[in-house]
């Protein structure tokens, strides 16, 4: 499965993407988590160290691999360990968790990051994804992903919102444009959830059958919980994780 | 003077936009407030309804005015009646706020937004900005816009922070990166603050000198008292905008 998390600056989306990482981690699964934000946070977050995360090239650097791999374009290719140790400069592992990054630091001025993009686009198209793998994107702020159509070859695009007018305004205006990529599961998550009203105000603004969840106010828990090995905590906002992880994998299985 | 207002995802850059922009008002200045994010909302938070800032114009499609109004490049233009008089259907004007927007939102997978951020750039290099105006851009989450070179034009780049690491490795690379394009003044405002520890974080993570001020948290209060004509609340996060609006002002006088 190929997840894509999206949403407005600010909603949670490297935290709960680190949190849904550990969670699957939890179940056995093998997971590849993808910092496709080139103000990278993601590695940080996991436990991964600075100097580790600074070593290892971006996957943008990977064109000559994933053109080899897929004949030119078009054909998929699985993440065997022949392809594993193709990708070793790009990987950071641990244990069942593999982390890449889009790209790096550029200097003030000199470009863009559409190529980025682009390379990042080709990789998650090519890529065959087995039972028992979850590849995971933690996308940039806002909608640029999506008119570039970065993510348009996931399974899955989870979009996180608060619950106020300006978050829920972009979470639909991404689900619009992830519907236009042909993106096909679009779910909603609720983060940072103080109150019942807050609750109400997101079913009555999303359509309720796509919301896979609310996670509770509590930030500070989340983040202390998280690394490669977390989630053995049992505060609600954990709890709330752990429930939202197994209804993702209900859903897609 | 010419202001941009940058910093990671969730720090705040909006609402401290919107805050900063009614103190200003509030001092008699005319104020060209622009949100540079694709994924619209400084209008929503300064109060002006959806549809009108779905109405107008974006900056984008400004590139022949800019191109007349500077003889084609390199040349600076005020903005006189004339000029607002060219630009009428790409500004939203209450009183002494004229506001505009970079880029609209387009379909998913079209395209990048490079070309709204060079039209952007040219439009900031451009304009001459006269005693009693200022032009204040919200930028998109992150670091592109200064790998792009889209803020490069202004005297004053304000980088919010919140008191966490991964938003201070933010705001440490958005100076660099400023630095890099030449803007010469680049100053802090640690936001969201809760604790004197907060404060003191920020202190010893950032030069002392370069701290604008700091923001209590409470997003509510500003949330509530912004719009057109704001801040005449006395919470403790309105008397920090608005110290740091004349610290602001006293610094580049």
């Amino acid at each position: 499965m190929k997840i894509a998390v999206s949403g407005k600056g600010g909603v949670g989306k490297t935290t709960i993407s680190a949190s849904l990482i550990s969670f699957f981690l939890s179940k056995g699964y093998k997971v590849f988590a993808v910092d496709a934000d080139p103000d990278v946070s993601l590695g940080t977050v996991l436990g991964i160290d600075d100097d580790s995360v600074e070593g290892i090239k971006p996957i943008v650097e990977m064109r000559e691999v994933i053109s080899k791999k897929s004949g030119g374009g078009g054909a998929y290719f699985p993440l065997d360990p022949q392809v594993e140790d193709l990708m070793e400069e790009y990987v950071i592992q641990k244990d069942n968790l593999f982390f890449l990054k889009m790209g790096a630091v550029k200097q003030g001025g000199s470009a863009c990051y559409c190529r980025e993009n682009t390379v990042l686009n080709a990789l998650v198209n090519s890529l065959l994804v087995k039972q028992k793998e979850i590849v995971l994107l933690d996308m940039g702020a806002g909608i640029e992903h999506l008119t570039r159509g970065t993510s348009g070859g996931v399974d899955l695009m989870i979009i996180l919102t608060e619950a106020s007018k300006v978050s829920v305004n972009t979470a639909l205006t991404v689900k619009k444009l992830a519907q236009e990529l042909g993106v096909k599961n679009i779910n909603f998550i609720g983060n940072k959830i103080r109150t019942e009203k807050e609750k109400e105000f997101l079913k009555n603004t999303l359509p309720p059958d796509e919301i896979l969840g609310f996670i509770e106010y509590n930030e500070e828990v989340l983040e202390r919980a998280m690394g490669v090995h977390p989630l053995e905590k049992s505060s609600a906002a954990i709890i709330d994780i752990k429930a939202i992880g197994e209804e993702i994998l209900a859903r897609n299985s």
